[in-house]
C-alpha cells in the first residue's frame, strides 16, 4: 500500500461522517488553522474561517488547551474599549517529538515542540562500523536519556519518538540493509524494547518509528526549508547517497517504504562493481569515497564531515584535482537527476547531507545537464539549492514527523493524557 | 501542485463538515459503495455499511435514483415471506465518458458507461504525420460524432471527454511538445471549439481535458487490468516511450503533470543523439525504430501496429537478429526500470503500447537487470507482466477517467441534471 506521511491535512473520518469522528475532525482543523496562521487568530476568526459555530470552536479551544495543545498568546494593547481579543498559539511546553538517527559515523538526539522549533540537539560523533548493532542501540539510548530528562526541564512531554537509519527498514522496524553500517535484518525495535522514553505510548502516536535516514532527512528540509516548495527531491549524499521525494508536503514513501534509492540508478550500466551487486550505479560516482578517490584523498582516512570540509576548503582554494572531481561527480549526479525530472516531474531539486556544503561546485554541472536532458526544462525550469539543514536534518525531520502526527490526530493524544 | 486523478474515494469537504457538502459527501459515500460492491448492496445494507440512517440512505438513493446513476437490479427470487430485497447497481443507460486518442498512426475514439463497460470504439488509421493538428482534429472530431449518436442510441448521455495525445500537455490543454506527431504549442481546446460533444459542460465534470497518453494508457490498464495491483508502472512503448505512474489507484501526473517520460532517461549518458536534444535517452536504444534498425528492419517502412506484429511473428519464428534485437531492448529497457523500481519502489511493471505483443522476448531480460540491480529485489520480487489492453489503452483510460470523475462527485451531475 502506498502511504504518506508528514500530511499537516488530517484525514477525513472513514465512511460517513458520525458524531465521534466529528469531534475528532472539529480538534483536526482548528488545531490546523492555529498551526498554519501567520497571527494568533481568535476564536470568533477560527469559527468565520471554518464555518463552525462560535460555541464549537469555544469548547473545541477548551479541549485543546487543557491538552496543552493550544495556549493563549499575551495580549495586544488595544486602544478602543472593549476586552482585547486572545490569539491562540501552539504550545510551548506541551508534547514534543523525539528525533534520533544513527549513521556511519554519529549518533544524533533531538527535541522538536508542537511549533517545530528544536529545543534540544546533541550529535556524538563515532566510528559505529566497529560497533554490533546492539551497542550502537545502547549508546543512542544513553543519548535518547538525555534528550528526555531535557525536555522534562522545558515542560515538554515526548509523546513519541521517530529514529532514522541509512538504510531499507519495513514496517515493523526490521532494518533489512544498510550496506555502509554494514546492518542486515537488525530488529530494532527489540533491541530498544523496554527504554524508556522509547517505549511510552500515546493512542495515534507510535512509540518508535523506524524510517530511512533520506526520507527524514527530505521531511527535516520540508520542515526547515523555505515555503513553497512543497513538493521537491532531496539528496542525502553521504558515503552512500538517498534521496527522500517530498509531494505536496507529503513524504513519498513507496509500496513499501523503500523508494528514494537514488544512488542506486544505473549510470553506466557496465560500470563498476557496486557494494548493493549491482554494476555503474550513481553512488559509485559521486557517494563521498568516489569524490575523494577522484580527488587524490582516497588514502587520506578522513571521518565524513571532515572530509566534505576538506573537499570544500580545497575546492575554495582553487585546488585543480578537487574541482575537477567535483565537477565529474555533479556532471554524474546531474545525468541522474535529469532522468528523476523526467520520470516524476520535480520542479525543486535539494543538495543535502554531505552535498550541502559542496553546492557551490555541484550545482553548476547538475544544471547543465538538466537544461540538456530534460525534456520541459526550456519552458520550465529546475531550481537546484543546498539544503538548509546539513547532517542534522534526518534527526530533525524524525522528530518533526512524531509532531506532524499528534497535529494530524490531536484526538490521540487528548485521550491519552485524559 | 500535485495532482491524483482516478480517485475512487470521494474527497473530503474541505475545512470542517456543514450542511451542504454533507449532503455531497454522503451521495459520493453510497455511490461510491455501490460501485464497489461485489453483489448488488441493498438500503439497508448500505446504512449498515455507512452508519447513516435507514431514511438518509433512501433519500440519497432516490437522487441517485432520479440522477440515473443508479438503478435496481432484477430482484432474487426469495422462498421466504415478505418481499425480496432489491439490490443497487450503476446504470446502464445513465452518464458515460467519452475517450478519444490522437496518436502517430490512428485516432481513436469509445464511450465506457458508468460501469465501466466499452459500450462503443472505433480505431481509424491513418499516418497523421504531413497533417496539420487542425486537420487531424477535424478527423477526430468526426469520430467523436459518431460517438456520441452511437452512445445516444444506447441510451446514454456524455458527460465529458477526454483526450489522449502522445506528448506534454499543460493544465489548460495547450500540448507543448509532441515529438513524434511533430506538434509544438497546439492549443487543442481552442481547435475543438464549438464541436458538440466536445463543449457540453457539466458542473464538475470538465467538456473536454487533455492529458497525456502514457498516463491515460495507465489508467485503462487499471481500469481492465487484475485486482490488486493499484500501483504499478505503465510502459507505453511505441515510436517514444512513455510511461504512467499509478500509485494506489491513482495517476501521479507530477508537479506541473509532466510526469512519466521514461522515454528521455539516460541510458549512456554518452550514446546516440535523441529527438529530444539530449544524448543517449532510452528512447534511441528500445523505441520502435530502434529495434526495428536493431532487428534489420529499418528501411521497411511498416506502421506501427504491422512492425509489431511483424517483429512478434519474426522472433516467433526464431529469426537470430529479431531474437537479439528483442533481448537488447528488453536489457535496455531493464535497466532504465531498475533505476525506476530502486527510487519509486514499485513492484509491479506492466508492459504496454508495442510492448505487449513483444513482452514474451522483452520480459527475460528486464526480470534480469531488475534481479541484479534493484536493492530490494532479493526479499521483494518485482512482476514484469504484459498489458491487457493494447493500443487501446488509452483512449479507454480517457473514458474511464470522465466516469471516475462523476463517480467522486456525483452532486455535480445531478445538479447539471435538475
Amino acid at each position: 500500500m502506498w502511504q504518506c506521511q508528514g500530511v499537516s491535512r488530517p484525514d477525513a473520518p472513514a465512511g460517513a461522517v458520525r458524531q465521534g469522528s466529528l469531534r475528532e475532525w472539529n480538534l483536526a482543523v482548528v488545531l490546523g488553522r492555529i498551526a498554519a496562521a501567520d497571527h494568533p487568530p481568535s476564536r470568533a476568526g477560527l469559527a468565520a474561517e471554518t464555518g463552525l459555530t462560535r460555541a464549537t470552536v469555544s469548547a473545541v479551544v477548551e479541549d485543546l488547551v487543557a491538552g496543552r495543545l493550544v495556549t493563549e498568546a499575551e495580549p495586544t494593547p488595544r486602544t478602543g474599549a472593549g476586552r482585547p481579543a486572545r490569539g491562540l498559539v501552539l504550545a510551548a511546553d506541551g508534547p514534543a517529538g523525539l528525533g534520533l538517527e544513527v549513521n556511519v559515523d554519529y549518533l544524533a538526539a533531538c527535541v522538536v515542540d508542537l511549533a517545530g522549533r528544536v529545543r534540544h540537539h546533541t550529535v556524538h560523533r563515532a566510528d559505529l562500523r566497529p560497533l554490533t548493532p546492539a551497542e550502537a542501540l545502547r549508546r543512542l539510548v544513553e543519548l535518547a536519556t538525555r534528550a528526555r530528562a531535557e525536555a522534562a526541564r522545558e515542560g515538554l512531554t515526548l509523546a513519541g519518538a521517530a529514529l532514522a537509519v541509512p538504510g531499507l527498514v519495513d514496517d515493523a522496524g526490521l532494518v533489512r540493509l544498510a550496506p555502509n553500517l554494514g546492518w542486515r535484518d537488525v530488529p530494532v525495535p527489540a533491541l530498544l524494547a523496554g527504554h524508556p522514553p522509547l517505549t511510552a505510548s500515546v493512542d495515534g502516536v507510535p512509540p518508535l518509528v523506524v524510517e530511512n535516514e533520506a526520507n527524514l532527512a527530505a521531511l527535516g528540509e520540508l520542515h526547515a526549508g523555505p515555503d513553497g516548495a512543497a513538493s521537491f527531491l532531496h539528496i542525502s549524499g553521504e558515503v552512500g547517497i538517498g534521496a527522500g521525494i517530498v509531494l505536496d508536503g507529503s513524504l513519498f514513501r513507496g509500496a513499501r517504504g523503500w523508494s528514494g534509492e537514488i544512488g542506486h540508478i544505473p549510470l553506466h550500466p557496465d560500470g563498476p562493481a557496486c557494494r548493493c551487486g549491482g554494476r555503474g550505479c550513481l553512488e559509485t560516482y559521486t557517494g563521498q569515497e568516489a569524490i575523494l578517490a577522484a580527488a587524490g584523498l582516497a588514502g587520506a582516512d578522513l571521518p565524513a564531515d571532515t572530509a566534505t570540509t576538506r573537499l570544500a576548503e580545497l575546492a575554495e582554494g582553487g585546488e585543480p584535482a578537487v574541482l575537477r572531481a567535483l565537477h565529474h561527480a555533479g556532471s554524474a549526479l546531474g545525468v541522474a537527476v535529469a532522468g528523476v525530472v523526467n520520470l516524476l516531474d520535480l520542479d525543486t531539486v535539494v543538495l543535502g547531507g554531505g552535498y550541502a556544503p559542496l553546492a557551490a561546485w555541484l550545482r553548476p554541472p547538475v544544471l547543465t545537464e538538466i537544461s540538456h536532458r530534460v525534456l520541459t526544462a526550456a519552458w520550465s525550469p529546475v531550481t537546484v539549492r543546498p539544503a538548509v539543514l546539513g547532517a542534522e536534518a534526518a534527526a530533525v525531520g524524525a522528530a518533526g514527523s512524531v509532531v506532524r502526527r499528534i497535529l494530524a490526530r490531536p484526538a490521540g493524544w487528548l485521550t491519552h493524557r485524559g
